[in-house]
């Protein structure tokens, strides 16, 4: 089948609205974060001055693709690529967006403590713990998406590397120790996390690398940085 | 702020082309089966007369949502409500559809065996054991979006009621355990079976009823209908 010869008949509907939104993660000051924009203020805009997370219509000549979007709405706000994005899920329907039937593609994004981050606090964009954040009345349907996102990253702490992605590398395992607990939101056993994370096989050693308090200590990178690790098992309580 | 009173500007760009598709899964002799329906043949239509997953465009009059386009194919296709659907995830690129830049959001759905189905084979719609149904050329990116929802529904079975809902009520616990075992691909011991779905308390006892083989056998329903129940931990193997 040649496309360039054939004329396609489309669609009489009137097409949906069709954005992309991205929860964009870090850690910072021990406090899982989410980076939130400050909608524009001008009249005609949905929303006006509300925070909401990163996002926007999807630009069919710029965007391959809906992963292309979500990488493109990631580097514009942040500056970075990130080492981890995974589809969260689609949200639509005619009246979560007041400009018309609007479905979104939203995704969610680990990236690391943001000392490399061109986004710090301004007027319009902003790092939130997470608790703050789902206090807010975001935009839109932007506290759902945050909760699922949130869920979503808790329920795979259990089981997988994914807060590696959360730290620059190289890292120690104490500090690593410690991400997975914000993450968590309780406390680890240490040599029961130890044990575990070397089991798992998905670190390297790079060598001995300056830790806290100044103490020389091994320091890991991740085996695979294009994807997250699954664990045998989940954490057992205690551990 | 009143909607009815402002006029919202809206994007310049082109909107993509939005469709909702439904990985429609049962178990039929023995087998786990989808339904297929056959594309038409006319010109103009992308991928004629190719197989494809039931779906199609969002109506922005019609469907107050994802999700009710997604039970509105189905009941299309099935004359039928699902008791279980969920969304599988988005599939969006500039050359999935070659009428343009489209996205689709898939959902899954399971219904049990279709004595009460109007879709038998048609020449337009057939149930279609999967592994066969993988190996046809379906149409758009399809068979990526079969082969994601089989993975997923396997991966679920393993801690899930998931199975239950491929199956009319009352059933018995060996119809259960058939089913189960279809899906996984592998026998399971029958007492180890029994102890874990009866631990898991998520079936209630409706009476006797007829089994296999003309004999009694306390029959089961689910006690919620409304969500999958998940098992504490999953399947072992040789359990």
């Amino acid at each position: 089948m040649s496309s360039s010869r054939v004329v396609f008949k489309t669609t009489a509907f009137e097409r949906p609205l069709v954005t992309v939104d991205v929860v964009i993660f870090t850690v910072m000051a021990e406090q899982l974060c989410v980076l939130l924009v400050r909608r524009p203020e001008s009249d005609g805009e949905p929303y006006p001055a509300r925070w909401a997370l990163p996002g926007g219509f999807v630009d069919v000549d710029r965007d391959a693709s809906l992963l292309a979007c979500a990488e493109r709405k990631l580097r514009d706000k942040t500056g970075v690529a990130a080492p981890y994005l995974e589809q969260l899920g689609s949200w639509g329907d005619a009246k979560r967006d007041p400009r018309g039937w609007s479905s979104t593609h939203a995704y969610f994004a680990l990236i690391p403590q943001p000392e490399a981050v061109d986004a710090s606090a301004t007027t319009t964009t902003e790092w939130v713990p997470c608790d703050q954040a789902a206090r807010r009345r975001l935009a839109f349907d932007h506290n759902t998406i945050l909760s699922t996102a949130i869920e979503r990253l808790r329920s795979k702490v259990e089981y997988t590397s994914l807060p590696a992605f959360l730290l620059p590398e190289p890292f120690t395992l104490p500090q690593l120790q410690r991400v997975y607990e914000v993450v968590l939101g309780r406390p680890l056993d240490k040599s029961a996390f130890r044990k575990r994370m070397l089991d798992a096989a998905y670190l390297e050693e790079v060598g001995m690398v300056t830790g806290d308090h100044g103490r020389a200590a091994m320091g890991y990178r991740l085996r695979e940085r294009d994807q997250a690790t699954v664990f045998p098992r989940t954490f057992k309580s205690g551990e």
